[in-house]
């Protein structure tokens, strides 16, 4: 099978084609070749290394006719623009995150429509389609059949592309499968423009020896996914055959990733646990009002049943994922003493 | 002010305009304009010929010059491919109902945006967001808190305007607000290719003395507003004051107009009991299941109460929806003895 990730040089689009190159297969079926697609790529390093590996390179609305030179069994569609930059300029989240979603789904009904296989297609959207309105609070507690009202315009053009997605797949046009990602933490790396990105940066620049900025109050809590569960979470509803029962995905109803409720003081505590009060007090809170009402917006609890019956777990606690992250970017962590050889409190 | 009334004159455009020409007022501000914008115009019939009616001809993406040549300070968009159509050839419906709603929210925003009046956005949603999906049925009653989940691409479609609507109005580059319309019967005039329109033309027909086809089992239920209702439903919505308390409008959350629940089978007993028996019999039961499948999916019994705190209430029965529309269109009513001098049973 031909498999395709745009955003394939993204954090997650890495992590993403290096699992599937890890296995070379998809569903039990062998991936003959993966796409990285991206405006931006780095040839040189893997995954793009990797003999199985193509790359597109360029803006995905004029890159279509090379992704679907050879028919397209699988698309992971992950390239979007982030929720701040959405934010502030609505006309590019539209073009990023809506035109760019549309001319992708019309290409794969035309390789459907023209007698090539109905591609399988899976959308990384966001709890960010959820969020209190005035008059209609958000529950305290979310599932799937959460009214979702976006209170930014990412999570609007996030909700949009879910239902482009699932009516095109109810038409048969293609198998849409849409998962929505939690705050993915720790992210390695520079900061981005999402607004949730000092979830990250809390944990990383400290760690990195370097000052970092709560724009948010502490007690705020969120809903935070590692990135191996991200993937992980990718990758089985990318695999979960169509029907009903346990381990099958029915109808067109999106799978909220299973979440970590943490407060953002429980992260910060974690982080002292781990790397001591010198680290943790590199980073100062400063509430940004613009940020935080983005944050804020979204839901911190969910009821995960729906992604249980796939056979989704959330990460057990956020130590977890701060270690997962010590160990997998050693070269990033820079403070003394070495914060993997603290262990858990209870173990 | 200057008002806007895009499908200014179809069916329910006309009586809007009527309306409006009559108090000459909206929310208490005189009308200076009113434009009515159409691909299909009658210029010498009224209410095109009163002094105050402006008319914009075209299609309306092509036209928005000329919409907003002057100000607009209120705009209703009832413009729409319809269920059928769009469930037939869904880039039709993308480019009839979102690209021009997204090309008419811009031309709002850009208004705003260099110093012009906020315009105030009336959007004519559907029920037909609603439909259960494979895995979370509809529940029992439906209300705005209700999660959406469309089964055709006509749902979708004013699903995608609706938060289009929303997010332009939670950043404050116009005044969205949007009605969700229930099943407007009876209408007047000729079949529409609205999967819906035999809800009207099972009555309309065979009181011309013609034949009709109802499509769907007559154990159907179906939520249904008369045109007088759902006029009076725009218009209130239009005039609502933001804020909170009965009677305003809060936040982007969409308000369902008030539904009259009723069967098929009941609708046609009202026909037989205002029309008799060889009249009634005009109506063959063919069911079609491409118009049962999007007619069955939508909602039947809603909890209004968020209209009623603006002041609407549902039609009290379809008894009088009929007798309505048998005084108000005569001239369409061809049966022997007329039925307009039938009166309720219990009156």
């Amino acid at each position: 099978m031909r498999v395709v990730i745009t955003g394939g040089f993204g954090f997650l689009g890495c992590r993403l084609a290096a699992a599937l190159l890890r296995t070379r297969t998809l569903g039990g079926a062998p991936i003959e070749r993966l796409v990285l697609a991206d405006r931006t790529v780095q040839p040189d390093s893997p995954p793009a290394t990797d003999p199985l590996v193509d790359i597109v390179h360029g803006d995905l609305i004029d890159r279509l006719d090379d992704l679907f030179a050879q028919p397209v069994d699988v698309l992971f569609h992950l390239a979007a623009a982030v929720s701040a930059e959405c934010e502030a300029d609505v006309d590019l989240g539209m073009r990023a995150n809506v035109d760019t979603t549309r001319a992708l789904l019309d290409a794969a009904r035309a390789q459907s429509a023209t007698g090539g296989p109905k591609p399988r297609v899976v959308f990384s959207s966001s709890l960010a389609v959820y969020g209190g309105g005035p008059g209609l609070p958000l529950p305290p507690v979310v599932d799937e059949s959460t009214l979702p009202l976006p209170q930014s315009s990412y999570g609007t053009q996030k909700l949009i592309c879910e239902h482009l997605i699932a009516d095109h797949t109810r038409h048969g046009f293609l198998d849409g499968r849409i998962a929505r990602l939690m705050t993915v933490s720790v992210r390695p790396g520079k900061p981005n423009a999402a607004a949730s990105g000092f979830l990250s940066g809390i944990v990383r620049e400290p760690l990195a020896g370097l000052p970092a900025t709560c724009p948010v109050n502490p007690g705020l809590r969120v809903a935070l996914s590692s990135p191996r569960r991200t993937v992980h979470g990718l990758l089985r509803i990318a695999e979960a055959e169509r029907g009903t029962g346990p381990g099958r995905l029915e109808g067109t109803v999106p799978v909220n990733l299973p979440a970590l409720t943490v407060s953002v003081g429980g992260m910060l505590a974690t982080l002292r646990q781990v790397a001591g009060d010198a680290v943790a007090d590199l980073v100062s809170i400063r509430p940004d009002p613009a940020v935080e009402a983005i944050v804020a917006s979204w839901p911190a609890v969910f009821d995960n049943q729906r992604a249980a019956a796939l056979g989704l777990q959330a990460d057990p606690d956020f130590l977890s994922v701060v270690q997962d992250y010590v160990a997998e970017h050693a070269d990033a962590v820079r403070v003394d003493p070495p914060p993997w050889r603290v262990r858990r409190r209870d173990s």
